[in-house]
């Protein structure tokens, strides 16, 4: 008959390693069926539960106790495997990679020895992380928080105080980063290469990282932020620190942003700062819905796999981003800065809309996306304005616009004659059942509407976007030559036309990012480019796995404080801060 | 000074064609400085106002009344031109490019003038259109409704009874459509190819049939069904005939589907309908966000450009699927249904619950991507279950399972040996910092699992997303090489391995598309492929259109009925229902 025996081992410390080898080790004895070996939580006995290795006396367990189960095929076998306990452990710290008897016993005695340490790693369990990593802030270094169960507000504090200091936080729960070619907890070997990577996603760090490999490309740097630090409340203190050293790292010439589902008030920030980096940038905000593909060089993909084929490449080529018209704001006048729209294609003018969100905050119309910018009365316009001149109350008792251009000519004059007007957009749609020459009414319309401007001492943008083929009744090239010699810009993709003119309206606004984080100290660029020494506090093979990638590490040898008991850890802790 | 003479006709009719032409004669007579005529809705006086043509006199105007303004530079011009009113519309009359005396005076007659017409085309005003379809369907004609102003009931109505008889009903407010090559209403000449499109939308079916041109690219048909047709009132009646022509219609390779935001419930409906197309399709629901950018054969734009440009890649060269593995169903035991993910990256877990949304309606996880399928128990599956055993629950005391296989290897055991899995999903992460040779422990547990299924007389498929590079310290070849021989299929593609999986358990699920949509009669596909012949109702230009284009079609010398009395007009078609 099985029988199942039990140690209980309150407050005592090992390593996640050690107890994992010593529930193996136990697995192996002879007689033995199965073994568990874990801290008493609630989860843990629930897993023992699942393996039939839970017992009455177990429940009383708490999470600070170690609690060892033996199932043997009898009572003998069981007990003989469990007075092995003492041996194995010794034997499994003797074996160890690291010798632990020239290990620095603290953060502070290791820093000492390695002087150049940027870095400390911590792999502590939770309870213990927060107090690790404001030793390491306090020494000046930046902190890889791998520990995860660490709490929000240890995770807010910490990466604020680092922040003020121009230091990082990655975590806690950070599982992986690359810093200089060197892997940081686990990390795939890539190459190096053009792409820099902010991630608040382990496996996303490292599943992007290796596609880009396997596609050929490779990596600056790849920093983890922990999952957590583009919620509202982290409010991407970490992944704001990284983006920024990436758009300063002169070999980054991509850079990528992971994360789950951010807070979309945290995303759009990230997304204005990343517009602002003067570089391409992939986002993949994983399950974020976007009704956009792009605005301006920020790309939102919907996979790591298309993330890293979109990193590739952009990292060989910078995107194409259709024809890119100058922009010159010193032509206009001061005050002029809307835009007036005036379609006649009631879905070129909704596309318009569409883009034109990524630009400015609100454009109003007579069939706007969001009713709060209904325009009280079609015919009159407010600040930004798109009008869809084919919606049916123009349309009781006259033509479609597409073929009788007499309201769009008279709307044109009437906007060009508001100072406040900066550009007129509009759509010229040819093809069989349209005007038989549009241009032939509008250009001279638009050369006028031009002219009333500059006499006014204003310059008014006039953008066309021309809707047809060269196969086209009208002549697709004489309608284009007809408006551009009256002045206008004229192209055949509403996204091209639509995008510039948002850039222009967005320019003369002089639209301000306003950034909610807290004034920091910028982090020097210098942590990302020397080569990486750090201290590891934690997992031990952490350490090993350094050392194989041929970065400088030193392991602490580390203890709880105060062996585990959370009172005694406050009161040090609080002594230090002195 | 300048004075405004005013002429108000009570229950005149004149189409909109005659109405700009006589504003144009008049603002040319001698010393007019303006004119307008315009039928009397609050609309047009609001027009009227802008360009200072209102008089309070025009108040009184209803919108049946003809009102006809003209301002001159004195009393005598505009009353001189005024009295030219009769002659210049007598003018119109003899000048058009039809002649009247030989036109039909009903739909009736023009249908036996001209028998072999499939389609009716209609753009008189609003308020007489929908008799004039209803005249149409009782011919057995399809119907081009280009006419707006046409109520929701009726728009209804007449989709419903049209799909009865096998009939398509595009529009009302459509605005174009090319069949076989010849344009209706508005279309833009463009190259004949292997694109389809269903376009509920006039400017966007002409934006992307101009940029498909463009770009080399070209169509079999392109079928409009206004604006309204993807609401969920209207439930895409026409959209779903279109669709369903399209994918018997042997030319056409690519579909393309065009709409402004649908309703939800509408658009997932023909997606879905989409996926059993057995072609590509190209979805722009403009202004729809998702947050993939594909389900097996349905890709989704977010712009016309975008449409456009993947519709012609894939004109030219069916998509990229990545590997396929073969849906073999016959394997599995009856019962087997459920996929059990076991992931020790959270983001790889997040990422595979995103897209298995599009192919089974729920999956259990304890990181759900919405809460209402949270696992009551971590440690126990329900149904389809992914499960992130890297969450902090598993990791109190216990290495990170990238590191330790234990607790995977038991779920694993557990989960092979319930009778209605089919198919377990793993990931296996390399690099530093991970497992030295995870597949040297996952793989004999992955073969002991398979052969206890088969054991029990089931098929376990085991699916393993190997996240690594060729220069990992765990050899990327040897740790796919031991998977393999396990039995497991490898992707080193988290979307493929995820796709493949989707399709398996949605297959096993047999999941049947419930349409809402009545019992209808198929439209036979000869509509499209039939040299295109019509009969034309309302503005004359799209007769002359349809001639340039080399099409058969007649003009009808439409008068509104009762001369405009809609009391009458009812009678009388409740009398030629009869």
């Amino acid at each position: 008959m099985t029988t199942t025996e039990i140690e209980i081992r309150t407050g005592a410390y090992y390593d996640s390693v050690i107890l994992m080898q010593l529930q193996r080790s136990l697995a192996e004895q002879p007689g033995v069926l199965d073994a568990g070996v874990v801290m008493g939580t609630q989860a843990n006995k629930d897993v023992l539960a699942q393996s039939d290795l839970l017992a009455p006396q177990i429940e009383t367990a708490g999470p600070d106790d170690l609690v060892i189960v033996v199932r043997g095929q009898d009572a003998g076998a069981a007990q003989a495997a469990l007075e092995q306990v003492d041996e194995l452990l010794s034997a499994r710290s003797r074996g160890g990679g690291v010798d632990e008897e020239y290990l620095p016993k603290s953060l502070e005695s290791a820093g000492k020895m390695l002087p150049g340490a940027q870095w400390v790693l911590i792999s502590v369990p939770g309870r213990y992380a927060a107090g690790v990593a404001r030793e390491a802030l306090r020494l000046g270094k930046h902190v890889f928080l791998y520990s995860d169960n660490v709490s929000l507000e240890d995770e807010i504090e910490l990466k604020q105080a680092a922040a003020r200091q121009g230091l990082l936080v990655m975590g806690p729960d950070c599982g992986t980063a690359i810093v200089n070619g060197v892997g940081l907890g686990f990390a795939n070997q890539v190459r190096r290469g053009a792409v820099g990577m902010v991630a608040a996603s382990g496996t996303g760090l490292q599943q992007v990282s290796a596609r880009v490999h396997q596609l050929g490309g490779g990596f600056t740097h790849a920093l983890g932020t922990g999952g957590r630090d583009l919620s509202q409340d982290v409010n991407a203190v970490t992944a704001r620190q990284g983006l920024d050293l990436l758009i300063r790292d002169p070999q980054t010439r991509v850079i990528v942003l992971v994360s789950k589902p951010p807070s979309p008030q945290v995303a759009a920030e990230l997304v204005e700062s990343a517009r602002l980096a003067g570089k391409t940038v992939v986002v993949d905000f994983i399950g974020y819905a976007t009704a956009v593909r792009r605005v301006d060089n920020v790309y939102f993909a919907t996979s790591f796999d298309e993330t890293a084929e979109l990193a590739v490449q952009f990292a060989s080529a910078a995107p194409q981003m259709g024809p890119q018209w100058e922009l010159d704001l010193e032509r206009f006048a001061p005050g002029q800065r809307y835009l007036r729209g005036l379609f006649s294609g009631g879905t070129l003018a909704y596309e318009a809309l569409l883009f034109l969100q990524g630009y400015v905050p609100a454009v109003y119309s007579n069939a706007p996306l969001d009713k709060q910018y209904c325009l009280a009365d079609s015919l009159v316009s407010q600040e930004h304005t798109v009008i869809d001149l084919g919606e049916d109350e123009f349309t009781v008792g006259r033509l479609h616009p597409m073929m009788d251009n007499d309201l769009r000519i008279r709307r044109l004059e009437k906007e060009a004659g508001d100072p406040q007007v900066a550009v007129i957009l509009l759509d010229v749609v040819l093809g069989h059942g349209a005007h038989p020459d549009p241009a032939g009414e509008l250009a001279p319309a638009i050369a006028a509407a031009r002219a009333a401007a500059a006499q006014a001492g204003r310059y008014l943008e006039v953008v066309a976007v021309v809707c047809g083929t060269d196969e086209d009744p009208q002549d697709l090239g004489s309608q284009v030559a007809q408006l551009e010699e009256a002045g206008a810009l004229v192209e055949t993709s509403n996204d091209a036309a639509v995008r510039y003119v948002g850039q222009l309206v967005r320019a003369l606004g002089a639209i301000t990012v306003q950034s909610v984080a807290e004034p920091r100290k910028s982090v020097d660029v210098a942590v990302l480019n020397q080569p990486l020494a750090a201290i590891n506090v934690g997992v031990e093979s952490f350490t090993e796995s350094l050392q194989a990638q041929g970065a400088q590490v030193i392991q602490v040898d580390w203890r709880p404080p105060a062996s585990g008991d959370e009172k005694l850890m406050s009161i040090l802790e609080r002594m230090k801060k002195k």
